[in-house]
């Protein structure tokens, strides 16, 4: 089945693809009469068969790598337009820089190790990375760190319903350097299963823990998702939010056709941290991130438990922002 | 980084690689002196450096293949047990049966294309299976739908937070067929944005749909999450639920040191949608598992906002209950 991390990039895969497919049909035609003039000309209607066909994405990097020459071929070739005589003859005579063949090999060519996941988001190595950055790990991972010199890990934790949750990484301390971020769930401290404790007592025994060694066992954000979204000609992509809480979708956006939900906290931005950042501030590193924006969000009533209790000072000023490594 | 489908799979990968990484060093101390005495011997102090060691484990088949064969290392040979004279030329002369050579061939030995997870849960197919039926697939994709005799889908929505979601699939209906799930969020239905649309509205807009032609995007179940345990010898994993709802998590079981949260409701075990069943029958589910079981769930007040206004009846009689294909 086919997997798409934006709803642009499943609907430009997929023009390209019928695109590629009656180009195929009518090069068939010419060299033979059709043999099953019953089968359906456009792709879609041939869905029911299509899952089956169609590899998930991340498996499929020659299709998504092939796809900017299938997108040229979308557009009506220069000789009809407007009924113009613009043969690529003449065209060559007065604009040679125009019709230049492309070199083939180049269009397709990535650096070996590339993720390509899709046409639109695969086009922009900023999105492939955001994308990347922000991605929501299923499953246990296991994180070393120690103390500074004034005996601090720069964490906060809270809990909610029995689990023990980053609430706060203070920028540059062990904590930020080892990798934690806002939202992950506490498994384990130094072999110690956590559960049930509340936010005293986990301070309490990481105060005790040895200064060199905390073992972390940890539970990649899982109150958090990621949506991705194209922004379009304008530069937007069609939610507002105010104390970086979503409070409204614009019609006809990314936006909405990705599904952004109102309720919902903005804790991440192409996997950058922006708890605590100024609506303004937010919305340069959006506008900074190229054309595809990848966020994370966390339903408002989960979030506004996790930051209970917190000085809001604190947050703006100490809370970690950096862009996490690949 | 390491990634582990449950903290138990982390905890036995990391006894056999400490294992394998100390015979190591025994056999090096045997051939030469050891070059660096400063170097820690036990493998988790060593973990600042090991995020770079150890790939993800997706991507891992060797290692965790070989597991089985490290696992048995974990255990004093019989020679050890209780001071007994056990030499395996005793043990093979009076119970041939038990020292027979493990042909080391085929303890690795998987068939091609088979998925190893990790050592706990790849040991048990079942539970590979589970976690894979049961898997969230980030990001969108698209199903096709039509109507039954009656002119009927099988689908009930419900609006959250201007998404619209699937509140119920009525058993062997066109929409059990095609996949949908209790928990997708609808993005498009034909064509049409959805987003901001209320329940009325979308199933008045399905009714007039044409009954060959339904293709929905959608983005898979985005308010709920998966989580794998191991039972334990006498076959808990240690939570307790009412009505479907995780209302408690027992001490030192799997279900706390995964993380686990009260106030969630159970939607599937291992993939298969359990919403309407009785807890009775929700436990016979989990019960007949097999050792490793994946559960998905969701914040109980999104459940209870999305199965608001339907017959308890209609959900316990007709509710799909299949387990999804693979």
């Amino acid at each position: 089945m086919s997997l798409y991390p934006s709803l642009e990039d499943m609907k430009v895969d997929q023009m390209a693809k019928a695109q590629v497919y009656q180009e195929g049909q009518q090069a068939a035609a010419i060299q033979a009469p059709p043999q099953y003039p019953t089968q359906p000309q456009a792709y879609p209607t041939q869905a029911p068969a299509y899952p089956t066909q169609a590899p998930a994405y991340p498996t499929q990097p020659q299709a998504a790598g092939a796809m900017p020459v299938a997108q040229f071929s979308l557009y009506p070739s220069l000789d009809d337009y407007m009924g113009l005589s613009l043969t690529p003859e003449e065209v060559r005579a007065n604009m040679p820089q125009v019709l230049e063949p492309p070199p083939s090999q180049a269009v397709v060519a990535r650096p070996a190790g590339t993720v390509v996941t899709a046409p639109i988001t695969g086009n922009s190595v900023q999105g492939v990375v955001g994308l990347q950055r922000a991605e929501i790990k299923q499953g246990v991972r296991q994180l070393m760190c120690c103390k500074d010199g004034n005996g601090k890990i720069g964490l906060r934790v809270r809990h909610v319903n029995k689990g023990v949750f980053v609430a706060f990484v203070h920028k540059d301390s062990p904590a930020a350097l080892a990798g934690l971020r806002f939202g992950d769930q506490i498994l384990q401290i130094n072999e110690e299963v956590v559960a049930g404790w509340d936010m005293e007592k986990t301070m309490k025994y990481l105060k005790k823990c040895p200064p060199d060694r905390i073992i972390f066992a940890v539970r990649d954000r899982p109150f958090e998702r990621t949506i991705t979204m194209q922004k379009d000609s304008s530069n937007h992509i069609g939610f507002v939010f105010k104390n970086g809480k979503i409070t409204a979708i614009a019609k006809d956006t990314s936006a909405a056709r990705n599904g952004v939900l109102i309720e919902h906290q903005l804790i991440e931005v192409n996997g950058q941290n922006v708890v605590g950042l100024k609506d303004k501030e937010i919305a340069e590193i959006i506008a900074a991130g190229g054309p595809t924006v990848t966020i994370t969000i966390m339903p408002t009533y989960v979030y506004n438990h996790i930051v209970k209790n917190m000085a809001d000072s604190l947050v703006k000023k100490m809370m970690d922002h950096s862009i996490p490594d690949l």
